[in-house]
């Protein structure tokens, strides 16, 4: 694969649509993290978000103890790369997937999720076929209305399924709420944590009635983990959109408990029409910049308007008094949504103060299954 | 690359999230397209559908005259694999770009649209310095309102600077109404269709009066390409959707003029979460189904309604009284926008009668510079 840009070359310089990481930002945000939670919990970033081995290393180089993952492929990518431990954050169900995760098992410390007694079954015969051991971690549904069983019981009778399966060792609970990172006030954030947490220690005493240790409960994203954090239930995070942010997360309330993260991540785009004098139309559309969360933000260009995408496209509205962009001239976005952008692309151009100075293989893009 | 399948392995075998097409529809949607508008006008198929060689050489072993491109990326990747015409249906802007270009010219019949002067003179000089001749069409914009420069003396004197340079042909005009393609009822797109048709044909006959032969126009995509026919304003169509066909497709008007096309594309999926026993969540999210023109629809099972995907989740809703699908079964799913989501995916899954026949390298996958 030929990367897109050289190192030493300018910004202004690489070709378009590209992958723009502003290592300054990047690493400002990085750091961020880990100070605000240092000593008070676990960090396990996600590589859901990045694809990417050498932004994992960057992060566990400030204390992070590995990577999360939702795919099987997206695992081991990581391990490929260098990541010493990655927890799937995601039930693998059928036959193909298991027998890898479970062979995965002996190159890196794997975790994965569970949410039906039958699929603990499957994992204790892959690992048992493989001659590994995993850990696992029940996935409790504390109000996102996707994986996982409901909080109460039916963690406890999963627990102890997993307790007696000799491959498996139970690690603790997935108690990950992805839905109350985007609610956009603070209130509304810590109300939907608080009841999580209850769940949580609910659960956790639970279990410890029933006899079971409990060693960890893990979840938490990037626009709630420090609610998490003041809650004392959980043990671990798991943020991966705080070392990029994004048009979407920019439309939250960001206030304290909550450290303040800089746009890290761009799509640099250049003027490739004036569409007649009345628009400006650019190379970077919907498969350049996902608009699953919305249009991408022109950055710093006050009186441009991203307001439409096509396949190959970008409709830019030019205010009113605002001068048209010159054809030709490049444009940094700010996409809509970091992780499906990411998985555009296959390589991130890092950059700092104007200069390329990194080429990170996306290696993980695409990994689907 | 490691193939997501092997050839001969049954369907229900296929780990997933997979992209597969139907053979059987496909063939048939290429046959139906060639069969509608043969001898009526030129066929040049649109790579950024397909993204693949394979696709392409099939469509113009039923007639096409090669393929349309939107990138110089997507144009190497055609050309690499065997395409030897190729349209580029957008303007090139930026030097390296330029170059690559002219250059690939020595390899193909290779042509390109222009809606700027300035433009025009660097096609020509990266075609001078690369020794090469490229085909050039001005672009129209005939309601799409994106690139293209309006229609009537605008195009004229576009066309007087291509025929003003020696490394250049005037090879007509790129007239192409994306939105119309979308317009739901029949009656809608006719309308912006006999719009366009009236921009077209006295656009030409401004050309003529000038005294520049206007060898061809082109355009049309799949909502509307036998409303361009009968119009008898264009001479060569661009069709892309119609080999695949997709949700929002489905959604538009379908009658006579235009021919029938099948579902040939699909995401195949596997439900890996009962959800706590109320829904079930499939492995494909909207990295594994592009949503940006509406959710995935679930084929043939009825009381399935795919409502809400996240990153690698797909929520299925079940309607009451149907049985809930069950963990591990594998489901086939209905892209909401085919062009996006193949561009997801490295390889075709071709299938027929349920057994894998083929595996198709999307070579052009991601090719976006």
């Amino acid at each position: 694969m030929t990367p897109p840009a050289r190192i030493g070359q300018r910004l202004e310089e690489v070709d378009t649509p590209a992958l723009v990481l502003d290592l300054d930002a990047f690493d400002k945000n990085l750091r961020t993290l880990a100070d605000a939670v240092r000593g008070r919990v676990r960090v396990r970033t996600h590589a859901k978000t990045h694809k990417c081995p050498e932004v994992a290393k960057r992060q566990m180089a400030l204390g992070a103890v590995g990577a999360c993952c939702q795919k099987v492929a997206e695992a081991e990518a990581m391990v490929e790369g260098g990541v010493g431990d990655v927890l799937v954050t995601n039930e693998i169900v059928g036959a193909p997937k298991l027998e890898r995760l479970a062979r995965l098992a002996a190159r890196a410390k794997l975790g994965v999720c569970v949410d039906d007694a039958g699929n603990v079954r499957e994992l204790e015969s892959a690992a048992a076929r493989a001659g590994t051991r995993l850990d696992v971690y029940v996935e409790m549904d504390v109000g996102m209305g996707r994986c996982g069983v409901p909080p109460g019981e039916p963690v406890v009778a999963l627990a102890r399924a997993v307790t007696g399966a000799p491959h498996l060792r139970f690690a603790g609970m997935q108690a990950y709420h992805g839905r109350a990172q985007h609610l956009r006030t603070l209130a509304e954030r810590r109300a939907a944590i608080e009841r999580a947490a209850a769940q949580v220690r609910a659960t956790r005493k639970l279990l410890e009635d029933a006899g079971l240790v409990c060693p960890r409960v893990t979840g938490a994203g990037s626009g709630t983990f420090m609610l998490e954090v003041e809650s004392g239930a959980w043990d671990e995070i798991q943020p991966g959109s705080y070392a990029f942010m994004d048009a979407d997360y920019a439309r939250n309330e960001w206030a304290a408990p909550l450290p303040r993260f800089e746009h890290a991540l761009f799509v640099l785009a250049t003027v490739m029409s004036r569409g007649g004098g009345t628009r400006a139309i650019v190379d970077a559309g919907l498969k350049a910049s996902s608009v699953d969360s919305g249009m991408p933000s022109v950055w710093q260009r006050p009186g441009l308007r991203y307001a439409l995408a096509s396949d190959e496209h970008g409709f830019l509205e030019i205010a009113l008094g605002t001068a048209a962009p010159a054809l030709g001239e490049k444009l940094l976005l700010v996409p809509g949504h970091c992780d499906p952008t990411i998985n555009l692309y296959d390589w991130y151009v890092g950059v700092r103060k104007g200069v390329v100075q990194a080429l990170w293989p996306i290696t993980a893009r695409g990994a689907l299954t």
